[in-house]
């Protein structure tokens, strides 16, 4: 049995690694901790889990992470940072669900993410836990930085593309849309049933974090830098992730060959035959991002469309798919439910 | 291995007896059938089984139910009535998740249902599959009446009180709301999005089908007819049934320890601790009914919460449970998924 | 033209008064205070008014409030009974929108509210601005205590049954349901889309603010105290109140003509035909109380559905109407919006 | 007063028409037709509408349509088209809703709407009705086409780029959002609640018929044909269109003065302040529509985002917006109402 400490349980992506991994039959959690809920019972805060996780929120000075093999972050950015380096020393493996490792340049980060990077060596080391790109080297991490929920769905949708070298990678758009629960369990106004509900709009498009984990991600793939345009978008409903990619094609290719060959072996992304359009709820409470490619009129325009539930694959089922990698387990162990629909 | 056959198979509790069924240990899906659908992937109905349920739809002509050891009836009334004789005959299990043999009286049923009935003599036979209060006969059962989504809630809520006797049976109030897919998967104005979300109202004040369900189900408990007054509600969100019960208590009880005794053994109920207010969500795609008890101001109004996922413990989930009753298999084998929240 | 002052704008009252006051033709919006958001123009804010609201808010101290002809407070409980009297000396009317004015119990108040009352002396001057039952008081009145959003709509359904003494009065029930604006526009985690989408649960049964309300108001009708069993719920909508409401009737009477005859003149209460069941969505944005009337199995429980926007008719709506009796206005000026349906 | 007749009432766009012209001060609506509820009260349908609309449905047959003095058709695609002629002849103004006469290229209307036109001479007669950029011919005019929603939406985004000739045509995008109110009042299982809530997907990538539209407009507008990628989406809302418009800027403009200056005499184009991102609900339920530019990281993609009403601006209400162009009656009569929100 894997022993699993989670720092930092009381958010969305909290909550569903506790879903998750309280149905791994590998995993048995030892310790979640909460500064704010310390000595509550979980299943108090999130009552889906009464019944099954019996564990009250540690103090975080006195859960014992160290014991663990692995431990989660599920905090806001600039935790992990501050702790990572001592686990590592304790030989404990880390998977931080925040941005703390995902951009490799350090300047870059400091300046999307307004603080100072407490650790900046251990980037350097760290995996960008994207399995369909990074597999062999999940396998060897000690620190895994597990993607974002927009970077997820938008870098699946693109892959083939930029592997290919079919597109003009100076003018990428990704039009995305998210669910409300992508912006946390945080009580703030904006994200208020009352606000949010029966609305849509866009938000923002003069900058967002996920676009340079995106544009690092591109590159790294096609070998020089890309220009992404990027507009992120609030949808009334409560999960899930819709990226619509437009990239202008250079060459004729059969693109739903080229996807379905791509994805052919990978457990979670799941190429729809030629014409659908997957939709967020086909992927509910799931790991799976559901893809299609669409080439209208026959033009010179590729249309991608990439559904994820930002809270699986988006953030814990990916983290426990990274997990299930690093402990030699089958990568689906645990995070094969199928999707809730309706 | 169980083969399982599935009649009318496009429906909701349809695709959920897709999802949970398929996840079961113990189960083999042989067919399911659909008269209109017939030939079609079921996947390509419901997209979240892709990759999960390999099986086309098959004509109900064509489909060899009678090898199968089970089958389930997801149709609408009037169907199952029509064929379950012949199963039976042929040494198939039946379970019914439509009404044509919950109701015992005759007369009852053919008024509120508008047609005669096929074949009444298996009435008298079918017993009602609630387990909470009839896992015995089910164990012994050929032929099962599944619940109504509402029955369920409310006669769960509504038992502890009536098993102790301590309430006014003359006057005994049920106001319940159903999330949307309760109304089924039938292109219908009423329940269309833009008509039903952002909304809420009464409907079939005048009367409703599952009052002669509910009142049979607390007569024979109570041992002497009742007298109720239901209200059913449609809420804008599409799982879900909170049934808020007023019964007049005419003993002075302690209601909280009344309740955790009835269900101290009950897998699939839960009491929450005094004070507390179940939700829907907390059971969202889960066979688990969560119940609070309330007594306001020390009054003589008990206050009753009961919340069960409709398409869950109010029909496919429940449907299973009652068949791994029927196969002696543990009964939460297959449907202890743990809610899905936020 | 009526100079009107706001104290407190930046609530979904506040921005529902600014909706209706600008498009009033006799109202001239002199000045809205905020202390938060002081400077901050109006239309920023509140994006719906942009073009159409010129003001700034203002800061408390600075806003010349004892200009205006009436002074409207959306603001928390506890502030309007601090400001009041000194408006009063300075001739300006109040219409207190907060709860400050609506108990005439003090002790009663002090306990539900949790606060000393600032200016009891004026609780027993203030007219409960329910102008279906005090139409005539509201004329006289300096101070208008304008009911809450449930009370409206349970006083309203319950009325004629109470006037015309033909129901048992000790065990009313109130099972009522809002949606979420009811909660405010406050930064809260169980109003969050993501927490109150796709959910549905009860709250406050073991006692809520707007039960003392109801009881009084009932009981001043009754001529006599009352017998209340009041249970809210939060619905996932934006803005609306479906009451239901349950009494014994003591006597046969033709409910459907009751109805009618008591609010045939009243041009904000509709009742609908016999069979009907009002929709919150009917009265979306308007000032109007939809209600309807039924007897299940000619039983002796009445079943009254009220339904209203808990922001107009509920709230800024009812103000207006008030505030158009105090100034001899015709009664439905500038409240007179056809709902928005769908 | 206007005469009106209005035929087929009984979708959205109907409702909508009824809403707003029972409000318009020089209208008087004198007949409303639909086969199917010919006789029915529209209010009992309508239920908004209760107390203001007093007519019921006409018989198509009956109604004296010809006695009117503009007549709306709400009509399904292709019912406007048999009927016009007549009208006209009897000097009736004729507004047609539907895409019967948008379209100019005869044999790309057949193509995309699947039927034989019955009156393609009429075809070139049309005014096709956006006044923000037809204003001139509407006021002659005998016949209007009302824009579709999407196209209002993406032609008042894009016309400042195009007008200003500093965008690469051949690869405009408009990433599309509607509510599902775009879908119409029919029974169909797909905006069903339970199907299209808690969902997100983009349908029609194939092809739209609101492309031929939209690039018809767009390369009036350019002076030659220009290249779009359309890419609908469903969100899970009532009402609402969002444009996310996507252009490549071949010239450096100051973009925030450009949209300023176009529709600085528009009443109802708003351009928000430079920064902001216009939401949905800031529409609702007016004939409004806002916009705002902005230019990621100072790059060379023009980003535009466009919102409106798709039942108001985006049908009813732009219909009206014509009809008091046409008899030269101010725009905004009728249709000025202040967004309602939250």
């Amino acid at each position: 049995m894997i022993n699993v400490g989670i720092v930092g349980g009381t958010g969305y992506t909290g909550v569903e690694l506790l879903r998750l991994l309280a149905q791994h039959p590998k995993v048995r959690i030892k310790t979640i901790t909460s500064r704010g809920e310390a000595g509550l019972p979980v299943a108090d805060l999130f009552t889906n889990l009464r019944g099954r996780i019996d564990l009250k929120f540690s103090d975080p000075g006195e859960a014992k992470l160290d014991k663990c093999d692995v431990v989660f972050f599920a905090t806001p950015n600039g935790i992990a940072m501050q702790q990572t380096e001592a686990l590592l020393q304790a030989d404990v493996k880390v998977i931080d669900l925040a941005a703390d490792f995902r951009i490799k340049d350090i300047a870059v980060w400091e300046k999307w993410y307004g603080m100072q990077h407490a650790c900046p060596h251990l980037v350097a080391e760290a995996v960008y836990g994207l399995p369909e790109i990074n597999r062999e080297q999940v396998k060897q991490a000690r620190l895994i930085a597990n993607p974002g929920c927009y970077p997820t769905a938008v870098q699946l949708g693109f892959l083939p593309l930029i592997e290919a070298g079919i597109v003009d990678l100076d003018h990428l758009i990704a039009d995305t849309k998210s669910g409300v629960s992508g912006a946390g369990r945080k009580a703030e106004v904006h994200t208020l049933h009352a606000e949010a509900s029966d609305n849509f709009k866009a938000y923002g498009v003069p900058g967002h974090r996920h676009l340079p984990e995106i544009s690092q991600g591109l590159a790294n793939v096609a070998g020089k830098s890309i220009g992404l345009t990027f507009v992120p978008h609030l949808v009334p409903m409560i999960r899930g992730i819709h990226a619509t990619l437009y990239a202008r094609l250079t060459q004729t290719v059969d693109l739903q060959a080229l996807y379905e060959k791509r994805y052919q072996d990978e457990a979670f992304v799941d190429v729809l035959p030629a014409g659908k359009h997957p939709e967020t709820r086909s992927v509910r409470g799931s790991n799976l991002c559901r893809i299609a490619v669409h080439q209208p009129q026959n033009g010179d325009i590729a249309v991608i469309l990439s559904v994820t539930d930002n809270l699986v694959k988006g953030a814990a089922g990916q983290a426990i798919q990274n997990m299930n990698i690093l402990f030699g387990l089958p990568e689906t162990m645990g995070i094969n439910q199928i999707p809730l629909l309706p």
